[in-house]
C-alpha cells in the first residue's frame, strides 16, 4: 500500500493540544510531533531528532519551537534548528516540517510538499463551527484496522441494521435505495426512504410523530478518509428544510498500514441548548462506535491478516457501490500521485 | 510445514457448544466457526464472511444457519447463502463448509474434501462413551507450541519421572522396557515392568497392595494428534483383565504452526461412582498438565523459535523411538497427500 | 549486525546466582544458563538440551552439574553429559559450554573459543573490590534497545544536562571541553572544566564549598560495552589526588540485536561508612537510569525500528566524538574477527 501524500490529514482535535504540550501522532506511517507556537498556531515536525533519532515529543517547549529532551537541540515550526548548545547552528540540523492548519476544531497535516499545501483544499466542515456548543461533541478511537475498512464501514451504512440492530438500526437503511454520485474527487452516497416512520429522535419534533415521513441519509467522502454524514427526516410531502437533521463527521486517518485514527463528531439541528441530551448522545455514540464498530473492524482486519482486500476476492453486493467507488477513486489518486512523482 | 487435510481433527468438546452459541476455533491455520443446527447436529463453516471477511462467529444464529453480524448475510450448514437482505441469493455468496461429526463427546472436523469425509475413520474412543459420568472428566489447554511437540510428549512418557517427579512419576517408566509397534497408520508404544510396586491408585485395589505387580502403560497414536493412553496394574502372575486400569485421551490439534489445542480426557475402571474422587482427580491432572507440561512445551518452542525439529539435529535417545516413529509416519502421510494433490 | 565473540561479556552480578539456582540469560543472541559448581565457581552452558531443546534453566542442580527438567539428562560444567537415565552416556549428548569467570563482583562469559578465553583480558574494575561495602551499590535494568545506543549514551555525557536537568545535570558538561583518546582497544573521553562551582556532593567536602573548582569526568570504554566513569572535583589549583571522586560502572551487554542487559555500579571516595547515604544514592541513581535513560533509549530504538544507525545518516555533533570513536573501533574489531574467522 502507499498513502496519499498531497492531501490534508486530520491529525487530531484542536482541544487535544494545549499551549504546553507536545503530542506525538503517527500519520500514514510518519511519526509527527504536534505543538503550538507562541501565537497559538499548530506546528508539525517529524518526531525524530536528526542527531540521535530521539522522539522530539519527549522533549519540551523552547522559545520559538521545541527542544529535544536528549541533547537539547531546538527546532522552530519550520523545522530549522534554532538552538544548538554544543556548537554552531547549521542547516544540516534541520528536521522535516509539515504544513498544517487548524480548522473546524481539527488539526490538519499535509504530508507532501509544503509549497503544495493549499488550505482551500481542506474539506468544508463548517457545520461544526456553526453548531452551538451544547449541540455538538467529538471523540477519538484508535482502531487496529486498515483505514480503508473504516471508510468502507461508513460508505455502506446498511451495516447499522445488523451491527447496531437495537440502537441505530431498524431496517430503514436496508430498505432504502442508495444512490452513488461522484463529483470531482468526492464520492457521495444517498439513502432515501419515503412513507416510513421516522426514527424517534427526529419524529418527536413533527406535529404528528407517527405520520409517514421522508427519511434520508447522505455520506460525502473526501480523500482519503473524511466523511460527512447527514441524516434527517421530514413529514412526507414537506420540503427537507422544514425537517430535522443531524450532521456528523467520521474521519479515518491512517496511522500505519493496519491501524487507524478514528475521529468523529456529531451535531444536530434540534435541542440546540440541551446540554444533558448532548452529553447522553455523546456517551451513546461512543458506546456504539467503541463497542460495535471498532471490534468489528479489528476482527475483519485479523481475518484479512496481511492480505490485500481485492486479492481476497470479496463477494460484492449492491450495498458496496459507494465503498467500491471510493476505493477505486482512492486507488486512482494514489496511482496519479505515484506516476507524477516518477516523472518529476 | 503443511498440515494433513484428509483426516478428522478434534475441534472441541461437545459441551463447549450449546444450541445458541457460535464458537470460533482455528484448526491447522483455518479459522472455523462451529454451531449446532436446529436438529442439534454440529456444523462447521469457514469463519470469514465472503462479503467483507467479518468473522461469522461474531454473528448470530439464523433460521437454518447463522447470520453475519456485519451486514446480515446468512449461511446454512452446507455453506450456501440462505438469506441476503440486500439482493438476490447467489452461489457466489457461499462460504466453505467442512464435514463434521460429534462422537465420543468430541466435535470433529474434516478439513479436506467433504466427499472424502468417511466417519468410520474417526478413531475409536468408545472408552469415553462406556465410562460412567462419575468416572470421567475432560479439559482443554491452549498451548503455544507446535502440536508435534505435544505428540512427542505423550509418545515418550519417560518424561513423567523428571517433569512430574513427585506426582505421576516415580521412576517406573524409565526402568520399563518400551516396545514400539506400527499397525497401518497407527503407532503404539507399550511400557511394561514386572515385579514392581504398583502406583498407590492401582495397588489399593489389590488384595495385597505391597505385592509385586505387573505395571503397564500403552499409548496408541492416530494421525495427526489423537492418542489413547492406557495405564494399569495387576498382581504379578494374574491376567491383566483382573487388574485396574485408567484410560485417558490426549489430543494435540494444531491451531497454527506454533500453537496447539490440547484436549484431554480421563476415565478409569475403579471407584466408578466416586464423584468427589473424580473431581479431585480432574483438578490434580489439570494442575499437572497446565503447571508442568504446558510450560515445558512452550519453553521448548521458544528455544526452537522458527526452526524445524530435524534441522536442529536433536540427539536422539532410545526413549524417542515412539515419537520418532510417529514423526516419520506423519511426514509420510503429509508427503503422500501433497503428491496426490499434485497429481490431481 | 554481528556480535563480538572473543571478548568477555558481563552476564550478571555474582549475587544474582546462589548455590541452588539456575539463571537463564541470553547474551548476544545465545541462550545461556548460569550456575555454580559445588566449589562455588560459575559455569555457563548453552541453555538448550541437545535432546529435545528444553531450556536447561528449567531443570535442577545435579551432582557435578545440572539436570534437564524434561527427561533427566545431566551435564557438567564443561558441557559433557554426566548422567543419562535412558542409556549410555555418549559424546553426542554434550552441550556447548562457555568459558566464564567471576571477578569484580560480576559474572563474565566468553562466547568464542574456550581456549582463547584469557582471563587477563577482563577489564580492571578493581575499584569495586577496593570499595567498602557501605560505599558501593549495583543494579540491573533490562532495556529494549540496541546495546550500542546504551554505549553512545555513556560516551556522550552531555546528555545529563538535558535528560537529567534537575538531578545529575546542571550545564557543566555542556560547557566542558571533551577530549577523546584511544589506547589500543579502549577509548576514553575526558571532560574538564576549571573555575566552576563543584556539584554539591563534591563541594561539601571542600574547605570552602563555594570556591572555584576543577571538575572533571572521564569515561573509559572496553569493548564491547564495559565503561568506567570517574567524576570528581578539587579546589582550583590543588592536585586531583586531594579531591573527591566517584567511580561508577556502566555495562551494556547485548541480549539480542535490539535488547540490552544494562548493569551498573557506583562507588565513591567519601562518606565511606555512611550506609544510609549509600542506600539513598542507590535509589536516586536507579530512579534516574530507569526513569530517564531507559525510556529514552527505548524510544530512540522505536524511532529507528529495524534500521541501522549509519544508514539513517545521523547529524553528528562535536559531542559525538567519543561515541563515534567507539562505534568505529567496535566495527573494526567485529570486522577483524569476521575476516579472521573466514581465513581460519
Amino acid at each position: 500500500m502507499s498513502f496519499l501524500q498531497n492531501v490534508w490529514y486530520p491529525a487530531g482535535w484542536g482541544d487535544e493540544l494545549d499551549a504546553a504540550s507536545l503530542r506525538a501522532r503517527t500519520i500514514a506511517g510518519i511519526p509527527i510531533v504536534l505543538f503550538r507556537t507562541e501565537s497559538g498556531e499548530v506546528a508539525a515536525l517529524l518526531d525524530r531528532c536528526p542527531h540521535r533519532f530521539a522522539p522530539l515529543s519527549l522533549g519540551r517547549k523552547h522559545a520559538g519551537g521545541i527542544a529535544c529532551g536528549y541533547h537539547g537541540l531546538a527546532f522552530g515550526a519550520a523545522g530549522a534548528c534554532i538552538h544548538n548548545p554544543h556548537g554552531p547552528v547549521s542547516r544540516a540540523l534541520a528536521v522535516s516540517a509539515f504544513a498544517c492548519a487548524e480548522r473546524h476544531e481539527m488539526l490538519w497535516v499535509w504530508l507532501g510538499d509544503v509549497e503544495c499545501a493549499d488550505r482551500s483544499l481542506i474539506p468544508d466542515l463548517s457545520f461544526i463551527d456553526r453548531s452551538p456548543a451544547a449541540a455538538k461533541s467529538h471523540g477519538y478511537l484508535p482502531t487496529a484496522a486498515d483505514y480503508r475498512l473504516g471508510v468502507d464501514n461508513i460508505m455502506d451504512l446498511s451495516h447499522v441494521d445488523y451491527l447496531h440492530p437495537n440502537t441505530l438500526g431498524g431496517g430503514a437503511l436496508t430498505k432504502s435505495k442508495a444512490t452513488v454520485t461522484q463529483d470531482g474527487a468526492t464520492v457521495q452516497v444517498a439513502w432515501r426512504i419515503d412513507n416510513h416512520v421516522a426514527p424517534p429522535a427526529f419524529a418527536e419534533h413533527f406535529p404528528d410523530p407517527g405520520a409517514p415521513a421522508e427519511v434520508w441519509t447522505t455520506v460525502k467522502w473526501h480523500a482519503p478518509g473524511v466523511m460527512v454524514l447527514e441524516a434527517g427526516g421530514v413529514p412526507m410531502g414537506r420540503p427537507r428544510s422544514e425537517g430535522v437533521n443531524s450532521f456528523s463527521l467520521h474521519v479515518m486517518t491512517p496511522e500505519t498500514e493496519r491501524t487507524t485514527h478514528y475521529f468523529f463528531a456529531n451535531t444536530r439541528t434540534f435541542r440546540l441548548e440541551d446540554h444533558a441530551f448532548n452529553q447522553g448522545l455523546q456517551a451513546f455514540l461512543f458506546a456504539i462506535f467503541s463497542g460495535d464498530d471498532k471490534p468489528m473492524l479489528e476482527a475483519q482486519q485479523r481475518r484479512m491478516g496481511d492480505r490485500e482486500f481485492w486479492d481476497m476476492k470479496p463477494a460484492l453486493l449492491p450495498i458496496d457501490a459507494g465503498a467500491v467507488a471510493v476505493r477505486r477513486k482512492l486507488e486512482d489518486l494514489i496511482a496519479k500521485e505515484t506516476s507524477h512523482a516518477r516523472v518529476a
